[in-house]
């Protein structure tokens, strides 16, 4: 059920009886020596097509390049301000909902992003609360890599090792996606966390390789089938609370 | 040590071997049929003057409008869009660094801003890391309501009855702070949390009298006391951390 | 009569007869060597809450920060940029009269703001204009500095010693409002005024140490008091012909 | 000395020892029943180029739509938001002031664009202060309308009939100017000026045939080139103060 | 019929039984080393200022500053940023359309500007089609150096000489409508056009004198009438078709 | 040579001695009965890739939601405002080209594009030429379906019958990238080009189901696979000439 394979007469039919969408969004950074700089886009989108696909919901086109100035002193890594994150953000639900969707659910590979579509969420609200008229439309950030069971997952598999940035279990989920494109590293230890970054050069003086205490070479494509499912799992029934009206 | 308090020269001289400054940031905002629509600005400026002086760190000006749309639909909540809220924080903080603070600690007493505040940062790490220049300036968000010796007096006080919004805590701090503007009500039980909220109106229809799931009633000002000793101590150990370039 | 220290429903009942709120705005910024940084919005802040006083009309949160660019060059000063700040008022007037407040009384105390001030005013109403529909909002900016009978009195007292910046008339009603931080300096001169100032560095080589022709030492808080009483005056007269709809 | 009919090898060889360039700024909007729409951006390009040519300095681009959303009610009127105003003053100095041009005087024919172009000189000044760096340039606004010496002769001539808007200085300014465009109207009076305007339909209402208190039937082309000598002569004084810098 | 000649009351009779307007824009920039600077400006004003009286339909103010930012290499260019552009133009056709104007015909001078004005139009279109209503608008922009009979003209009398910057045809227009402002150049072969600029720098290095494989000196005042003139009527057709709903 | 397939290891190592990025562009737009809402964001993805993995130059993310206000009138229809699509490609650009590339060359799907890509151009050179300062960067758009190859077979294969949206052309080659995806539709006649759209009501209306002139069933997977080869030989042409510094 992807918008972009849709004609817009199928879309038009799928809006008589349901209204929701599922948004990928991700980001195009470094992901450490053997990380590929896609990994937070290819994993949300393809958790939320698994999802889109079970549930028989419409997914929507990837935000492929998010809110990563922090990792902008590795070379290929992008980033949007975070106000042009915002109004993409807008015009994206703004346009949708013209048509009547009105539940959007973002599925989120990148932490990084997290702040930024939650304001972008709140200056949509914002313009219809400052007019005195009712929002029509509701707004979910769902981030696969915090849901409960990834967690537990990450951690029956790798422990600490898992660490913040380049982890083992979105590294795993990249390989099984992209079996032609699994990389090596030569062994080394990760930088440990000691604090949190600001910009770029920080980050790199904290992180030279840009891993956060992540030991990306112990994924493994099997892994990554796990992820993958165990997260679409997850997704899917934070999904059903959210189109249910729940917290 | 407050900023408006001060003159230019004795903030030159402070800067001379300092360079950190603490920012209070709330909102004006219903709190319900008892609580102040100052305070969240009132609980935040009242803590921030409080750890400012003890640590003898200046204390700028207070940000008492913060981003606040989902209580539009009470009387007399203010907001600024997130993105103007943003640009506002940019011009505190640049035309600060200017001078040579470089150590920005805002204490929040508002969870509205959370997340348009950690946003605004980022907007200014992404201007150095975009231009490749190193970034001088180190900002952090504490949120005294959520810090963990504040959360465990609420639970000791108030049990579930503390809620999420025109708390008991947050009232009994400002009704300290202001014991001529003590408001009673009428007892009535505070709307539950079923979900979170999106716009104005979404907020008004859930939350009828304005209290997410809180007994304002049990507030006393002796409790405020208490509360504003336990929360100064608590972001008074979080800045020494953030001084100390630590997580 | 303040927002800030009032519930929701108690400004629910003063707008069912009553639709006027008074805003103070000022400035955090040099006031030479004995002034204080938050000078302007301390004056403005102080008048405008005794006004609303005797009129019982609601007073907002003070705007603290106001467009100060001039001062960047003497340390502690702050400033928003002209377009932040438009943002700023647009978004407390829209979130006002949302609610049902018609007329939006500014008191400055800040003569670098009331171009920006009234540009935002206009910014707002050319919003109607080009939609062809009827604002329903009236603004005005008072500069209590330049009332009749304020400037009158910076004659009698002080002559051509009151000069335009850091002058003796702000200082002693900050020394009134402040008397546990009333500062001393060393008798010299103010520089004259030779031609009005562009930037920061413009204002600091043309004013060295902030003063522009102003004997600040001639303060005193018994002149404060005198000016706090005679600014509320004058400024309770004009807020009663911009309510009667008069020039 | 019009910028448009140079050549840029002509622009250069003026730059070598002057660097001063004057503005014309006015406005299309009603003006009456027999005054143009153009009226704002006529006076102020004619006085400018008289000016110019005089002294031999450069006259740039009539900026020929202002701020006037206020007169939107009436046919024909146009206006810049004023952020769009202030955007569009920021480029056209930045342009210039690339160059070498770093004196910069705008004839302003409008009352309307003033708070809006001396915001804009702020923004400019602004990036500059913030920023710590020395701002190269120096602006200023001369209102031909409010010279002293115009207005002695608007009195001497007119008297109260002068009025506010459509007055007949400007009014005879342009019949001079365009004598092949003088419009008669039928007597009636103007209205009076109780009050201020705020928007467009407010201004409609108080002044129901666009003057404002002004007897523009009494202008001819007489007086209109008295206007455009008196004018020429105390702007050219005005701007020998400015490129001496003085006050 | 140029709206700034016009009373308010004299554009309402207009708009009972039209509602086209032209609005001319051009650019203040180099034309090499002796095309005037305001050429594009001028010639797109004429033409439209013929057409206008031709076809008794109102021509509004000229925009006379557009994008050029290629040209500020080269001593006395400006530009505006394209999204300042954009900004100008949304103002420029919302004013009109209150008034009751729906068809806008612009007559462009610069290539420059083509983009960003049609930029500008969908920015207004999409501003509709996003809040699902109906557009009263129409735009076009038409380039008369473009159209097809200036085309021919200009290789029947110039041939590959025209060039595509300080054109002879250009120069010539601006030596019939200034024929006390011609000037001469040494002569010397324009650079010749071996690939397209990216910015100031990169332009003037390509094309040293201003010139775009353009034999400027070939202009003449007589040439000027007939550009002028052919222009007019194939902009009188395209006007027509317009205006018919043509394509 | 993905970027998103990359590690910034290696594009560290691209970067040595290359530095040009392909950047792929389409739209989410409605392609009529039988067309994918994906087509132009698949298209000139498919043909970015090809190319790119020819000539081994690195392809970056593709942008697939671009400027389509025209036809938010067909339901699952996106549109960016040209603003937000101008911050995007400068966001992009920027971080890019922080790391060394400086050659970006844009393939893109879709006509409604071209005006905003070329503007956001011109913005990020704006930025170089006003600030005085040499540009490093170079852009190109490339648009596949107008390239000379592609419309000579379009001529071949469907003549009159090509039309100008959700062409045979274009729809084929998705039926060859998506087999699984290939969709049928009732034989009508779409509507033919009468005139150019406005906004999305105005492209409905002239348009009922949302071709152009265009017989999209005409298409077939056979021929798509001939325009990929075709358009991605142009392009790769196309391409050397823009890395040789041709025009």
């Amino acid at each position: 059920m992807q918008l972009s394979l849709m004609t817009w007469q199928e879309v038009e039919a799928y809006l008589t009886d349901r209204s929701a969408i599922i948004l990928p969004i991700g980001s195009q950074e470094q992901h450490g020596p053997m990380g590929l700089i896609g990994t937070d886009a290819q994993t949300a989108e393809a958790i939320a097509h698994k999802v889109g696909a079970e549930r028989e919901i419409v997914v929507g086109p990837t935000i492929s390049v998010g809110m990563a100035q922090h990792h902008l002193g590795f070379t290929g890594s992008m980033t949007l301000r975070p106000t042009t994150l915002i109004a993409l953000i807008v015009d994206y639900i703004t346009s949708l909902s013209r048509h009547g969707f009105d539940q959007f659910y973002f599925v989120n590979g990148h932490g990084g992003n997290i702040t930024t579509v939650q304001t972008a969420f709140q200056e949509i609200y914002a313009e219809y609360s400052l007019a005195g008229a009712d929002c029509p439309i509701r707004c979910r950030l769902a981030n696969w890599f915090a849901m409960k069971d990834v967690v537990n997952l990450t951690q029956e598999l790798y422990g600490d090792k898992e660490g913040m940035h380049a982890t083992p279990s979105e590294v795993a989920l990249t390989q099984y996606l992209f079996p032609d494109h699994i990389k090596s590293m030569a062994p080394s230890d990760a930088a440990p966390i000691k604090r949190m970054f600001t910009d770029a050069s920080d980050y790199r003086a904290l992180f030279p390789d840009g891993r956060m205490a992540a030991a990306s070479e112990l994924a493994n494509p099997e892994d990554g089938k796990r992820f993958l499912e165990i997260a679409a799992k997850a997704i899917n029934k934070d999904l059903s609370a959210f189109l249910a009206g729940e917290k």
